[in-house]
Formats: C-alpha cells, structure tokens, sequence
C-alpha cells in the first residue's frame, strides 16, 4: 500500500475550485478519474486545503495511497498526465510516509496575487491578474504589508463560512514585488503572503484592503487596528479568485 | 467621412479566425459587432490579413471609415473595448489618409513563433506555445534561418489552398531568439519572421522545417535546395496555430 506526495500545478479558469462536486468540472475530480483510470479503483487525493473557483496552482499538494504500485514515483507521474486535461499537471511525484496526510502534515503554506495596474487589459494574462486603475502608492502597500506579519488574529479577514476553532495565524512573510510589465503603461505587481495556515478567503481580503491603502483610501498604518477590530466589514474587498495562485506547500 | 487606422491584440484561442463567418466567432465580426452598437451602422473593419483560427495578434491592423465621428481615436478605442470581449482589445485608433487601406497598404509584417523545449507541460502557456521534445539543436537552427533571408520563392512552404499571383517574398528577417523559461527544466525560444508578405501558412511550414533541422532530422544547409525544390511535400510538417502571433505590421 505505497503512499505518494503529489505536487500539482493548474490553471483555476475552468474549475469549480479543487474540491470534487457533482456534475463540475473540479481538479480532485479530474485527478481521482485519471487514478480511477490507471488502477480500476477508486483511490482518494487529499489536498493541502481546497482552492476556490479560478484560483490557481503552481505547488498544490496532495497525499494518496494505492493498494498496489510497483512502478515507482515518475510514473505514476507520467500515467497521470496521460489522462489529466491540458489545464492541469502533475510536476513531481515522491514516495510518502504511510501515514502522510497532505492537510494535517502541512506546516506552512504561501501564496502569490498578481496585479496590473493602469495599461490596457492584457488579451493574454487576465485570467491571471487583477486589472486595477492606477496609480497605486507601492511604498504605503510595503508598509501596510509588514503590519500583517506576525501572530495575529484574522477573524476580520475571514469570509462568513468560515468555520475555524480558531482565526490566529503566524503570517511569516507579506511582501510586494515588482513584476516585469508586459507594456509600458502599466505597472504588474505580485504580493506574496506565507503563513501556517489561511482563513477561508483571507488571501483575498488581505489583498483587497492592501490595493485600498495603494489607492490612498486606507491608511498603511490603520492595519493594526484594522486587525484588532476583527470586522470581516471593516476591511478591504475581496479580491477577484483571478489573481491567486497557491505558490507552495512546505512539510 | 473619417478614416481609422487600428492596432488590435488578440488570444486567438477562441476564434475560428480573424474573417468573418456565418455562426462563427471571428476577431472582425466581434470588431463589427461592435461598431454597430456604437454607430448603428454596418461599418466593415479591413484587416491586415486574415489570421487563421488559434493564431493570436500583438499587433494587427485595420482600417475603417465611419461616416461621422467627431470624437476622435482615443475616444473610438475605449467604446470599441467596452463592446469587445476580454479576449481582444483595440490598444490604438489614430486618424489614416482616405484612402488608407490596411491590406494593400502593408508593406511588411512580423511574425513570431514561440517554443517551448523539454520540460513539463505548461498549464498556463500552453495555449501560446508549441511543446516539442528537446534536445532541439539551436545553432544549427539559426543556420538554417539565415538561409530563409532574402528574395526567395517560397511556393514549397505555402499550403494548398494558397492563390497568390506570384509566391516570391523577400524575408527581411528570420531570426532564433532565447526566451526567459518558466522552469529550470525546459527551454523556451521564439522564431521571429519578417516579410514583405507571406503565403498561406509559410510561417508555420518554415518553423515545422526549422524544429526539423533542430532535432538532426535534415541539415541546415539543406534549405536551400528545399526553397529551390519548390515541393510542400518536401518541406517540414506545419506547426500548429497556437505558437503563432502577428507582432506588427508596417506601412
């Protein structure tokens, strides 16, 4: 019964999000038809945690144990992609502690948002990126982003549905990068967030209330009473599933 | 009765094209389409050239004339875009003389043709890339490209179907160019053509014929013989459509 560690890339555009639904297109979905194809079995993959509809993923994670596989790790990566849409692939493919499990085991996760601000729409890119009008004060979104790091409670920033025993997370990193503009009128810009764990849209809503602060209608240095507050309608908007990619999950 | 010259980008993933056909969706019937809601008129959009279904534009042209428009290009560009699709944009509309015409005025046009060489599948540029197995040897390639440089009669690399009166161009550029890989396992590069005019799917056919000469399959200096064979059967497969972008056209 060899266990497997699967790290998973895919466009979100088509899916109704990660997580098996009847009657959708999902990326579980396609991944246990391809494991059904190849064994004659129905074998489960656990994700690191669900993706929402049109999120992204360069570093998905997902654990599965199969009752019989002597093949070893690439080709079970090779048969996969056999069998998997163009929109999704599996990278790499390693052996697993029996007892691997990709949610429980995960200790830190990281994500990126990409925006493009001012520019016209890119015919190429805008499955990938949030269109915003400029200009966008980076230097004030830097310093709103160090507020963010830390133990805090993000109970603000958590979509309702949300449904944690607890909503204080470890954010070890948030920080904007620049990003090679595709045209010269117009600026691209990524914000990556790593933390032990995320609240339901917590990504989303962080972003939204940082591209706020870039349009000078927030503050940089009203984030920590901002946090305080834990009022889901205090903070930014949620920012479009478009832009966020699952970058990496780290064990 | 003013005349517009546009420049247009488009994904061409979704379109049977650039030409308008019945119960089709077409890069100029949207462009129509879109005209009329504007002016309520039947106003035809020349383009440079058609391009075929699958094949993307950084730059096509077209020309047009409304019989009243007091408002100017830019004014014209952003109501075209509110009526376009997310998949095409108008990045330019200047003023043209009266008897511009996009077709017969072009004097030269610039394809590219992008790679990518070895690596996993990409699930995010695939529609924009043509995935070979590597090793593709690129000097060898860049070899065979300089032979294409010149006056040459290219009838062996025009599939059937093609009508032109004569089918001599003059290549004024066809050059190998490294492209930044998304992945350390891979390679990606660009084949850029320049022309006075091409036949129909000579940029495809040529860089079929360059991937050829890359993986050892002919020589490179075997293309001159194969320009003077004058034989499509002779030449190499045609690339498929979705590497393929219009970059600019000239007048």
């Amino acid at each position: 019964m060899p266990t497997f560690k699967l790290t998973i890339r895919y466009d979100g555009t088509p899916f109704a999000g990660w997580q098996v639904q009847p009657g959708q297109a999902t990326i579980q979905g396609h991944l246990q038809s391809a494991l059904r194809s190849i064994t004659g079995q129905d074998i489960q993959a656990v994700g690191s945690g669900r993706t929402d509809a049109g999120v992204h993923a360069l570093g998905q994670v997902a654990s599965l144990t199969l009752p019989h596989w002597p093949h070893g790790g690439d080709a079970l990566t090779r048969a996969l992609n056999t069998h998997l849409p163009e929109t999704i692939v599996v990278t790499e493919t390693v052996p697993a502690a029996d007892q691997f499990h990709a949610i429980r085991d995960a200790v830190s996760k990281r994500y990126r948002y990409q925006l493009q601000i001012g520019g016209v729409r890119d015919v190429f890119d805008y499955r990938y990126r949030w269109h915003l009008k400029g200009p966008l004060a980076v230097d004030a979104m830097q310093r709103a982003a160090s507020h963010f790091v830390g133990h805090h409670d993000f109970a603000g920033f958590q979509a309702a549905g949300g449904e944690r025993k607890t909503t204080t997370r470890h954010v070890r990193a948030c920080e904007i990068i620049a990003q090679p503009a595709a045209d010269p009128g117009r600026r691209d810009l990524a914000i990556e967030i790593e933390a032990d764990g995320f609240l339901y849209n917590m990504v989303r809503n962080m972003v939204g209330t940082l591209v706020e602060v870039g349009w000078g209608k927030r503050s940089a240095d009203s984030i920590p009473e901002l946090i305080q507050e834990k009022d889901r309608g205090a903070a930014g908007q949620t920012a479009p599933a478009r832009g966020l990619f699952l970058l990496r999950v780290d064990y």
